[in-house]
């Protein structure tokens, strides 16, 4: 038999047009407050990044970029803005493909993506926002203005992400504070006696994956509470670095 | 402002061991209107594939299997079940990877993923699972046996795949039925006027990811029902297909 309850996935609105210096994780809680009947045991916070580096003034005015000649050279081939071109190579540790007028990269935050995580979409135009530099602070810091007094719920920071193989992009977290973002069944037994050998499910992405079913790209859902999830805890929090494959166990570096 | 409005993810339990010709659409039907007051308008029922496969019949007993030469080195490299290579070898269609004891290929069914969805988990000792040989039809026949006149929900079956870059697997649909998976807001404009000019959605894989938040692997929850999602009913449904990228747009083949 099976304990699980229902899960809810409450949407928070209300918040502001963000701008750098805000408090959002005090901001977010006015609202969690009003809207979900403040934060309950269990609760998952989850944060779109969008605010989070508007908060942290993590945004390039374009005209103050000078291309490179590869940036300049690669956005003529495939008609692009050569300083936003040039912004994604700044923001890269290390690219992975740059073809069909792909760039796909490794990020200064390590993570593998398109475009470096660099985005012009709902931001003023000729801005362009980055990642936050460190998520995983950042979700530790709106964790903490959230917290008062508690320590039984987590926050995680999401961006959209496309897969190699698989159509259209899916919200994944970037920043984790507070939660497991990975759920290790390695060495238990499923109901049939046999044991999981390699089930480790990235539990913190599905959180992000379920609460931008609520979120919607046109409307101002910055934020939402997934709310009676069954999650431990007791274990070991991680980061979202957890979710970051390691250079020595990836095919597709 | 925002129209958006809660979403509940409702598991679904109550099963019993599923065994060929089953008629998991019924069965499935009598525990939604015990457990979940019935379908309702919008509803998104999500089915993990295990199910299906096995009321499909898409089991293999490993006794019947001869290993190939190739499925024998390979299996005696890595530690692995020969005659569960084989199967895999079988079950693929095009090898993207075959390293490091992984096999990442292209399904039967097109899917790039690791083993060719073949498992040993959640059945017998001795017997692995297949994908079902078409998803999409399966969602289809599911959908037939839960509609008693509806038109307006969707059905989508799920797997857990690994993805390259991030640790850990996420539940996606393989399956879809009566809902469109991907939304497209290319050409629609966020709120301060940009045009978003690359964004589409993968709904139907956030959803199954939603779906695995109450269904865990070690309990008998293989089916959720998620109850408030705001999607377009008059769209064009579509396919689990339409989930797989095409060949002249994959990077990473």
């Amino acid at each position: 038999m099976s304990d699980s309850v229902p899960i809810t996935i409450i949407p928070i609105t209300g918040l502001p047009e963000i701008t750098p210096g805000d408090p959002i994780g005090t901001m977010i809680a006015e609202q969690i407050d009003r809207q979900a009947e403040g934060l309950q045991a269990g609760d998952i916070v989850v944060v779109t990044h969008k605010i989070v580096s508007k908060a942290e003034g993590q945004l390039v005015e374009l005209e103050t970029v000078s291309p490179s000649p590869l940036a300049a050279a690669f956005a003529s081939r495939h008609g692009k803005d050569a300083r936003q071109v040039e912004v994604v190579l700044r923001e890269s540790r290390r690219i992975v493909r740059m073809d069909r007028g792909h760039i796909i990269s490794e990020t200064r935050q390590r993570f593998i993506c398109a475009n470096a995580g660099v985005d012009a979409s709902n931001v003023e135009s000729g801005i362009v926002t980055l990642l936050p530099r460190d998520p995983d602070a950042s979700a530790r810091r709106i964790r903490e203005a959230l917290a008062d007094g508690r320590e039984d719920f987590g926050v995680i920071i999401t961006d959209s992400f496309g897969r190699p193989w698989r159509n259209g992009i899916v919200n994944v977290a970037i920043g984790v504070s507070g939660i497991a973002p990975l759920a290790d069944y390695r060495g238990q037994h499923d109901p049939s006696g046999h044991e999981l050998r390699s089930t480790v499910l990235a539990v913190a992405d599905e959180l992000a994956s379920a609460a931008e079913l609520v979120m919607h790209k046109l409307q101002a859902v910055p934020v939402a509470v997934i709310r009676g999830y069954q999650w431990q805890v007791t274990c070991e929090p991680g980061t979202g670095q957890d979710l970051v494959m390691p250079a020595d166990r990836d095919l597709f570096r």
